[in-house]
């Protein structure tokens, strides 16, 4: 079976429609998928961004966000900027990559839904809290269990091997030949070249 | 009929693949296309930038050259690197903006094929010069024409009338209703807009 990887930051806007969007995408070409949630934050610290490029260059912010709410719009899916932008992602980064198959892929997409669709601040314990609880996890073991180094490291790992193989931004499609693809409108040709290779992408 | 503008820089790379593509999509969409050349330096210069982002982030550099690559295959169309990156655009910039209609067009699909194409020098006079001649257009005359105060200004209140509209980066398309859709892979959602509004976008 081909497979992909599906790499997304929680803080990420365009990582809100792909998460809604990549799971039957990828069942629709038979693509295998995983998600792995990383940072931004250090991929960006080496460009000399201390903040998200939507903020340090207006134009692009704008931009961004008009962009996104046709996205949404015509996604039929909410949109609800959360304050302050970006939010802080660490926490739900640990969570996600503590879980496992489809209980992460249901975490996430019920993180962006918080964030992105109700406006919620995704540092809050009580939001992921009620999070976890809808995906049948208990909270408080949770936000324990994140707090020790193993899941700090694996992240910390998860980051840097992203920015080897050349993920510069979120959302990213990487396939199993080393393709990257970047954003949310990339999803549909990173899977099928993850499908068919090449010629179909 | 419905129109929309496709703004486009000639030392843009995505510009290259968008301009051979954008005529065809807007025919089939029945949309009346206006062609804006413009230069991105300005824009540019407000971010700070004084090289095109592609250098000054090397990674996001590397990461486009490979994309382009894929969209060119994908497309069938040749792409050879200009050297240096990016090449002076100014000479066929105000070339593009002297011709009008179809003339400008076809001038400006040219300079591509040139540029990108086959890696040409665009500041060059003689590779101007032998597109000139390919459009039916004497070269010496238009030369000395866009030396001429008008020509300037015009090129220079292009590029402040596309800031003010929201136009960031090259190409974009932008509609009647003022939407601007940023990128070689937003030509078909923006020429849906422009036809059919936001229903079908």
């Amino acid at each position: 079976m081909a497979t992909a990887e599906f790499w997304y930051e929680f803080a990420s806007t365009y990582s809100y429609p792909a998460a809604l969007r990549v799971a039957a995408l990828a069942a629709a070409r038979g693509v295998g998928l995983v998600w792995r949630p990383f940072l931004l934050g250090p991929i960006f610290m080496a460009q000399g961004w201390r903040d998200s490029p939507f903020n340090i260059y207006p134009a692009k912010g704008r931009y961004m966000w008009r962009d996104l709410e046709r996205t949404c719009a015509a996604m039929g899916v909410p949109l609800k900027r959360p304050e302050p932008f970006p939010q802080p992602s660490l926490l739900a980064a640990r969570i996600a990559l503590t879980l496992e198959g489809d209980q992460r892929a249901d975490f996430s997409r019920r993180v962006f839904m918080a964030e992105f669709g109700e406006g919620s601040p995704i540092g809050d314990r009580a939001v992921l809290g009620a999070v976890l609880e809808a995906c049948g996890v208990e909270p408080a073991a949770m936000f324990e269990r994140v707090q020790g180094h193993e899941v700090k490291a694996r992240l910390k790992a998860e980051c840097e091997y992203a920015s080897e193989i050349g993920v510069i931004g979120a959302p990213c499609l990487v396939t199993a030949d080393g393709e990257v693809f970047w954003g949310n409108d990339r999803l549909e040709q990173g899977l099928d070249w993850a499908a068919h290779g090449a010629s179909a992408a």
